[in-house]
This record gives structure tokens, C-alpha cells and sequence, in this order.
């Protein structure tokens, strides 16, 4: 590629260190399927950082399979999973989720996340089983696709609002560092396990080279869970693959270092993006962003950058996606914010 | 782990070119999903050693994975597979095929491999739709579960009634390398791929950290494959990680470098077992070899070393699977021999 | 049951006639499966009535049924259905498409109809494959589940851009009977049959105890269709049961005539709700009416009544769904349209 | 038909009792979806006869949907079912249970019945989790596809073994009148509700239109079953036609009566046959029977009946499958005896 790419958070390969790490125990004999020593090290660590010892930790290789193997392990044939229109699941994962069986109760949100005002509707649409699914699952990303993030506040009542439905909290973390460490964040992720029933820990965009954890709090969803990793067809023979990778991302808090870098660079660009008098889409504080720039401006930078046009907004306006990572060179985007200048 | 590992062709990491090959290209911006410029050069080079373009190529991690994309993806809901008991789709995948929806109809097979002879019984239990199932894919493995390998005679007679019979003919092949360099092998990759529907060329257990090469010969099978990688979770965002550890194996045949050792290792072990006069479970030529041993000497044995107790013979022997890799240190190997020695 | 029901149009048991032909040949043996002489005799009936015979037929016991065999049956696995917001299929039926791994995208409508304008945006929304489902088939009902019909020219338009775009037309007909005895129906049995890929014939609401005849146009979607009947558990033994009784209902024109009947005493019923000034949710012309009533008058009619509240309107009125079918009593009605009246 | 036909027990229509209860309430208007007056009538009845209250009880249309059901509706999707080779559910069913997500663990039987010592070696092989399935329940039939029955002390082991290996038992009653009027019988309807986590009753062939009870026992597997009911598409709109015909056959026992015919005809043709000589195929006491004839008799007899070849025994002859019913008349049962004489 010629051009430099804000295309998303998954064009560069991984950390250094983590490489380092795989070659440093690269022709040590290690069980396989997830057995290996350093998984058991790792699940440790990541012990620690919940501050309890009662979750199960799995490692996968992608969203998509993280994402259907927890639900379709979750759920009986009649129930559903609740997701607003902008999820991953709804509208980018080629229907993983009903292949499994289930559908999918789509709620429609401005920002990105699910409050319980919205799924009420939901339920009262489905109060005359069985002739409809039972929703038993809400599905929400921290950070959001449109890039905003969740308080604690509003993670503790959506958690208890499921508990009271007897439904499941199921928390997409594929951008999980981005959400820990935004500036406006109130949330650890203590907090992330003790208030959802599973949740993930994204590393592919993060520094790994590949790699979901999958954290399974709630004891009824642990039973049996590696058979449908495998079922599914994610353990990987050389499970150590994954467990190296999260160690590294883990032992130090590389994780987080490497999160706020990205946040860091999307701060700056949102940052000179408003001062030139433009607008986002939404109030992104991760490293997702979504700025309405006119068409002109659009073609001038796509000389030397690479974005998504993401979506219309009136004949002269067009809204973006731009996404940083923890590899995003601080040059690059101090050219771009050059290139915004009139 | 203390004691030497015999126990499968995974317990290591990766061949040292490919971590070379892959921290060369880590700061690299590429594209995702598969779509990288390595994964072009790839496929080039394997449809140059296929001496043919048509046929599509895709990667993935796992070989579970791979099936399960396979097959779904290939048959109408009503439609089966045919297996050999021994196949890794009956009894090693946790149910990955049915999970999809369909049905294996297991044969008997006492070398591991599938001949028109054990199929037409199949047929004919299966002439009475729509009451049962219709049988639409013959599933192989080359090498098979027992170490056994498919002659090119074997393979064309098997591809001509196939397409006699309107069935797909898939070769699943995890352990390709070792097959394609046994000392009794006729078969060269452009033969396979002339004569299958669909193969794999596994990589985990050559080599690779993790990937399968998926080559659809079958035009038909070919129509809208990737939706089925996705659907599945199986796509990769960060697709270089596969495509760049296979371009390694194939631009200067390591692959098959890495295959020959590991079926040199085994052969070895092979003789010295027969010199003692012990009898082997199946004639194996590849990395995996099922002695039968006295359950005295396995004790002897097991104080240095892992391995698969297989099968209980009779009353004092065991049958052992023993595997050797392209990372089976020969000093080890010696070592064994060393201790059958009474 | 004290108080008459306009609940639904399946409250009463089967059409005299039906019952007697059921009679009539009962210790004849015949063929099981669906291959009784009596199902060729109505197939020869109902392709008489189609005025062509290249259309596959079979029966089955119910609605939910034939639709989740149809589509299954049609798509591949990455393929979708697209469906209104008040299709059956969306909300009545348990998720049974999504059980057989099928993503249905949902458009909004307000007639219950479909048309180009609604579809377009769901394809350009899925133009990004394979990230995302593959929309296949269209999924329409006829009357929809809010009593509005489609006409001619927009079955043909809507079946004209579904070959455009590779997609298929499902018709379904659980009240086709109504529909195509509307006072403003200009579509025949004919029509329906050119103008879909598959359609169904509703029995079970229209004067059968049970059954849905399916109707197969399209020869791709013919290939194989009985094999997905019986795995879906939907071939009966007795077929002779549901033959017998569309013969009965087709030989002579009774299924119209039954239908008649319905919408002849919906068109009382709304014709004397809007001599009193009240208005209709929507514009039906079929057997379902949605009157807006308000909440006192209802209270009233319940005394004596039962019908569905459908809908609140706002704090004084509500839209009531009333149902008529071939068995609803003129005089029933009367005492309804007494009842209204100040 | 011109020919007598012993093919099956379900060439005729329905006793003509339970015709006529479905004229007698024909006009009534009750409740859909199985929420009739006369189910709840059926039910009182049904649990009066199982001399208990808790079972749950629906009922659907047919044999191979009442099994999908019960099975993937207490199934988690890694788990598998035990059957015989010859069970409906291995090979007579299209694939219904796979087609659902689960692995059938075949087992072979001579006798068409499942012992603790026939699943012993399915678990010892499933030990190994999460690679492969975990066998979670156990399917049987009674009587089975060959005609024998299970006694109440194999029911009751069975019941205690599957208890303790914690997997469900599911009998398949399709053909279960047969079962409990049978000569040798010890069995009763109390025994089957006691011994099973859940069970059928077949109407079908047993003087119905069509209908099998779903009985479901075990409390874990009554959560929600409605759902699983709808989802499949077996809820009937007019669930009055099944509950109907289910009274009539057990307000007076006319369900063991008919049974009791069918046996009876089977019984003098057994006895006619071995006094000629001839040699069963396996020991039935019930409905079907399997004598092996000579080719040219059998020649002979096909010029007035109908009946399956069943297998081929040697050269010159073949075991037939002989079915009776509650319809059969006792007149072609004396000429057939005629027809077997030299």
C-alpha cells in the first residue's frame, strides 16, 4: 500500500514483543487444544486484573467465532439474542448467529448502545409465547461500532435489568481496550466481569496477531463450554499460539498501553477535525471516528490516505470512518491533520 | 514438559522461517479478510505446483474448520457425507458436521481408506428417498488416521465413480505432507488436485502456528465460498498471518522438506520396532505409526517419553501412536530405540 | 365456547363436505406418503386450474410448516429472506427460520405489502459481501396478515424484479382463498402461479381441518423436494388426509366459494363500522378488519364477542382485529353490527 | 388398490369412531394452537391411565416430528443420541435429527432392542470430551422397527442406568399399542410414564387420521416445550382434530382394542407360516412379522398381496415384512394362510 491506511485496526501485523514472546518458546513441547502451560499462566493474570478466581477463560481465534460459539452455547433452539441495529452481529457477520439457529431481535439506536428503554418494547412484542422466540440474551460492544462507550453506571443497570428478566448480559469487547481506556471511561475491568454473564477480550485489534479471550462468569454458561469450541471448529491445536499472545498483551498491561495510543490518535485528529469547524456523526472518545467532511476535502485527502466512506449525509457532506490503532504513526496523522487545513 | 513428546505433530511452534518471515512483514499495512497481497503470491505459487489456475484457494485456521466450511457449504440439507470410521469428522470433531445439519454415513474400513466397494453398500441402503438421506460426498484423508496412503490408481478409480455417481469427492488433507512424501507415494499435489471436488493442505501439523490451504477445484462448489468462511468464523481480519506462513512452506518446497523429515523420523523408528521384533497395528509410511508393544516395555518407556496408549491388544500388549513432526529431534529418536533394546 | 368468536378464521372444525369425502373412501387402502391416487387426482384438478402443469405440488399439514420447508429448501446457507415487519414469518412463528440457520431481513410497511422501493435499500445495504448475508428470496403474503391484497401488475413488477436480481418470489397463501376473492382482486390461480417461484394454497383457514397445498414453479426448486417434506418431519403417512380434502375443496370451486363467504361477511361488518363513523387501521377487503373502536363500545361487544385487541390508538380507542371465516353465521354478524349501534 | 395390501398399518383412513366425534363437535368453536377444551379433556383422561398428574402432554402430527422435537428440544448442541442401527431415527427419518444440529451414536443390534451393555462402549469411546460428543440420550422403541418388545424389568434397568449415567430415555411409542396388548407383554402404560423421561404414543397406526401423545415426564424437559412444538411447525391452528381423535381412542380403551385386533391377525399369520414350516426373522410378538419364504412362493403370493421384500436371506429366499392393522380383515388373513399351503 501506497497510501497510509485509517481503514481500521487490523492492517499491521502484531506487536513486537508478542512475536518476540512466540519465538522465545517456540520449540518448548506444549500440550495442545488450550492445554498449555502458558494458558494456565495466563488465565492467572487475567485472575488478578478481575480481582476473583470464579471465571472461566477460553482463547479463540476471531470475533465472529467468539461471538457464535457464546451464543449458540447459551441459548435453547427457542430463544434469542437482543442487538441493536449497528452490532456486529446484526449486520456483519454473513448471519453466523442464525446458522446457529437463533435469531436476532434488532433494536434501533442513534448511539450505538442498548438501554433497557429499549428493549422493553421488545419483550412486551414477545409476551405471547410460543408463537415468538423468547429474547433471553442482550448482546452489547464496548466500545460500541459507532466508537462510544459505556459508564458503569449504565453497564450495573442494564446488568441487573437482565438479571431481573431472567435474560443473559453478554458484553462484545473486540475493542474492549479502546473502551478501558477512553478519557471518558469509568469502567475496569473488575467491573466488565462482574457485570455481565460472559464477555470477550479482542486482541486482533489490539497488537495480536490473532485472538478473542472469552470470559464465561455466569456457572450455568461455563458448563461444557470447551465442547462447542470445538464443535464450532475454534481450538486450535497449537493453543499456545493464543495463550502467548494474551500473556504478553497482559503480564505488564502492554494491553492497555497500546489502547490509549490508539485513543491518543483519534483524540488528535478529532481534535483538529472540530477546530477546522467540522462535525462527527457521533461522540466517539475511542478510536473510531466518524467525521462529516465535504466531498472536495474527501477526494483531496484520499490521495494519500485510506478510509471508509461510511455513510451520505447530504449532497455536499459525507461522513467518515476513521480508525487508529495502537500502530498508527503520529506523523501520519499529523500529515492528515495538515491536509485538513484549507 | 520433562519427558520427550511423541504424542502428536503439535506440541511445537512454528518452522524458524516462518516467525522470520512473519516479523519481515509485521509493520507492513495490508488489506484484510484475505484479501493481502501475500495471500496473491500464494496462491500463484500453489496453482503453479497444482500446473493449473482454475481451481480457488483459501485459507483458514483449523482443520475442524476447514471441514465444517466444506461440507456445509457443498450439500443441500437433505444431502449426506460417507466417512470411514475411522475418519476425523466421525469421531474427532465433536459433532462439527452434524452441528451443520447433516449426516455422516460411517463405513467400516480396517486400513483407514474408502474404495467403491464399501460405499456401494451405502447407495444402496440409500435408494429409497425420500425416506433417507441422499449421499452426496465421499470424505478422505490422505494421509488417514492410521498413517496410510491413497495411490494415484486408488484416487483416480475413487474420483471416476464419484462423478459416476453425481458425489463429491473430498480429500482432507491435514496430513498432506506426510502422505505426498511416504516412501510408497505415487501421488504428486497436481494429481489431487485433478482428482478431488475440494482438498486441504494442512499446515499446523507441518510447520505452521496455525492454517489449512482450502483448494476448490469444483467450479460449482467455488460459488460464493467466502460467505461460508464468514459465516462460519473463519475469516481471518488479519489474513497475512496465513497467507505468509504458506507462502513460506511452498515458494522453496519446506513443506514437503519439513514432511520428508518427519516420515524419515518415523521411518526409523519403524525398523528398529520390526528389528525387535515387535508387529505394528497398521503398515503406515507416514508420521504416524501404531507399534505393538509389551505393556512391561511401554511402562520402560513412558519414564521418558509421551505417547498415545491406542488400543489394548490382548492381555500384556499394547498398541502405541506414536507421531513424529518436521520438529522430531533425531537424537530422540535414537534415544527410543535405545530403550527398546532389551 | 358461550360467546361467538371472530378470533380467527380456524375456530371451527372442517367444511361438511370435507368431512363426508373423508367418509366415503376411508377403508379403501391406498399408497402412504403422498403418493395416494387421490393426490393425483388433485393435482391433475390443480394444474387444470393453474392451466399448466410444469408446477410440482405436494401437501402439508400447516403454514409455519410449508414456509420453513420452502425456504430452507431454496436457500443455501448464507442466503436470506427478505420479509415485512408483519410478515408471519418475522413474528408468529417461533424463529422457525432462523432454526434452520436463515437470516430474514425485515422491511417496514404499513399495507403489509412489499414492493421494489422497500428492497432496493436492504440490497444496497448487503452489497458488501461476504461480510454480510446474500438476500435470495423474497418472502410475500397474499392477503397479508393486515387484510390488504396485491394486485396484478404488482405480483408481476415485483416478480420481474426478483429475476432482475437473482432472487426468488414465495407467495404465501395461507389466505389465498380471500385474496383472490376480493372485491378489488384482479389476480387468478393463474396469474399466482406465473407470477411467483413457489407458492402455497391455504386449507386449514379456509374450510379444511388441516393442510396447505405447496406449490413448486420454479424447476430449480422443484430438484429434490420431498426429501426436505419428510426431514422435516412434515410427511404424513396418511397423505390421503390432506389429497381428500383439497379435491374436495378444488374439484368444484368450493375453496372460492368458502372464501366468498368470509369476505362477504367482513364487507358487512365494515360497511356498518363505517356507517357509524368509526375508521379501519387499514384498508382490508379480505376476511381480517381492523376497526378503531373506542374502549367503551369494546367493553361492550365482549360481553357477547371475542376478537383480538390489536392495538392501542391512543388513550380512548383501539384497533380490534375481527376475523370471518367460511363458517361465521350471517346472523352472528347481524348481532355484532346490532351491538355497534349507539 | 386391487390387491390386498400388508404392507403397512396405515393403508386405511381412521376407525370410525373417531369420525364420527370429529362430525359431533365439528360446529363448536374452541381455541387454537392445542388450547381446546377436548385436549384438556385428553389429557385428564391420559393422565388418569399413567395413574399420575405431572407428565405434560401434547399432541402433534406425526411420528418423525414428534422425534425432532423431543430430541433438539432437550439437547444442548454437543449433544448426541444412542440408538439402534435399525431405529426410525438412524435410517428412515431423512436425516431429521442431524438436520437439527445432532449426531445420532449407532449401535447395532440384532434384535432391534438396546441394552446397558450395547451403550457401554459408546461411553467408554465418548470419554474423551470435548473432541468428540457427549452422548446424552438414549432412543428406543416399543415395540421396535422388528417387531419385539421391551419387558418391564429391561425398561426399568435401562430407565436406572440412564439416571445414573445422567442421560435422558426417550421411548418411541409410534407402535406402541402393538407393544402393550402383546401376548408376552408385561408392560403398562403406568410402567412406560414411570420409566421414561419421555415417550410417545403413536396414533397413526393405531386407527387415527394421524397424531401421536408427546408425554414429556421429566420436569427439565417440560420448560418451554411449546415453543420447540411451534418452532418446528407441528402446532396444528385446529388442534381440536388431534386432541379429538386421542379421546376417542382412550375414553374406552378402543386403543388397545384396535391393537389388540392387529396383533391377533399377526399372531395367526406367524402361526400359519411356522406350521408350514417356515422360518421368522426375528421373534416378533406385535404388528409386524418378518417370515422368510421361498422366491416362488413369495411369486405366488404377490399376485393377490402387497408386503415388503425385506432382505435377502440366501438363493432362494427372502424375509418379507408382513404388517398388520387395526383395519385388517380377518377374511385376507385366512386367504393369505390359503395361498402359504402347498
Amino acid at each position: 500500500m501506497e497510501k497510509y491506511s485509517f481503514l481500521n485496526d487490523y492492517s499491521e501485523g502484531a506487536h513486537p514483543a508478542i512475536l518476540k514472546a512466540l519465538s522465545e518458546s517456540n520449540f518448548q513441547q506444549m500440550e495442545g487444544y488450550g492445554n498449555d502451560v502458558i494458558a494456565e499462566e495466563t488465565k492467572t493474570i487475567l485472575h488478578q486484573k478481575m480481582n476473583q478466581n470464579s471465571s472461566e477463560i477460553f482463547f479463540v481465534s476471531g470475533g465472529t467465532q467468539a461471538n457464535l460459539i457464546i451464543i449458540s452455547s447459551a441459548l435453547r433452539p427457542h430463544e434469542s439474542v437482543i442487538s441493536v441495529d449497528t452490532g456486529h452481529i446484526t449486520l456483519r457477520e454473513a448471519g453466523a448467529i442464525e446458522a446457529t439457529g437463533h435469531k436476532i431481535n434488532v433494536v434501533e439506536s442513534t448511539n450505538g448502545k442498548i438501554t433497557k428503554e429499549l428493549i422493553l418494547p421488545v419483550l412486551k412484542e414477545h409476551d405471547f409465547g410460543p408463537h415468538v422466540v423468547k429474547p433471553k440474551m442482550i448482546y452489547i460492544s464496548n466500545s460500541t461500532e459507532v466508537g462510544t462507550i459505556y459508564t458503569k453506571k449504565e453497564l450495573e443497570e442494564l446488568y441487573a435489568f437482565a438479571k431481573e428478566n431472567k435474560m443473559y448480559l453478554f458484553l462484545d469487547g473486540a475493542r474492549l481496550g479502546a473502551a478501558l481506556t477512553a478519557s471518558d471511561n469509568d469502567l475496569t475491568l473488575e467491573d466488565v466481569a462482574k457485570n455481565t454473564d460472559v464477555f470477550t477480550i479482542g486482541g486482533t485489534k489490539n497488537g495480536a496477531l490473532l485472538g478473542e479471550v472469552i470470559v464465561v462468569n455466569n456457572e450455568k454458561l461455563q458448563e461444557d463450554f470447551p465442547f462447542h469450541i470445538k464443535q464450532k471448529g475454534a481450538m486450535l491445536s497449537k493453543g499456545r499460539l493464543l495463550s502467548t499472545q494474551f500473556r504478553e498483551l497482559f503480564k505488564d498491561d502492554l494491553y492497555f498501553t497500546l489502547a490509549k495510543h490508539a485513543n491518543k490518535m483519534a483524540e488528535k485528529l478529532t481534535k483538529a477535525i472540530l477546530d477546522q469547524g467540522y462535525k462527527m456523526l457521533a461522540d466517539s472518545t475511542t478510536n473510531q471516528i466518524f467525521p462529516i467532511l465535504p466531498k472536495e476535502l474527501i477526494q483531496k485527502l484520499e490521495k494519500d490516505f485510506i478510509f471508509y466512506r461510511w455513510k451520505e449525509i447530504d449532497e455536499n457532506n459525507i461522513a467518515l470512518r476513521i480508525v487508529t490503532s495502537w500502530a498508527t504513526k503520529e506523523e501520519k496523522v499529523e500529515e492528515f491533520i495538515e491536509k485538513l487545513k484549507p
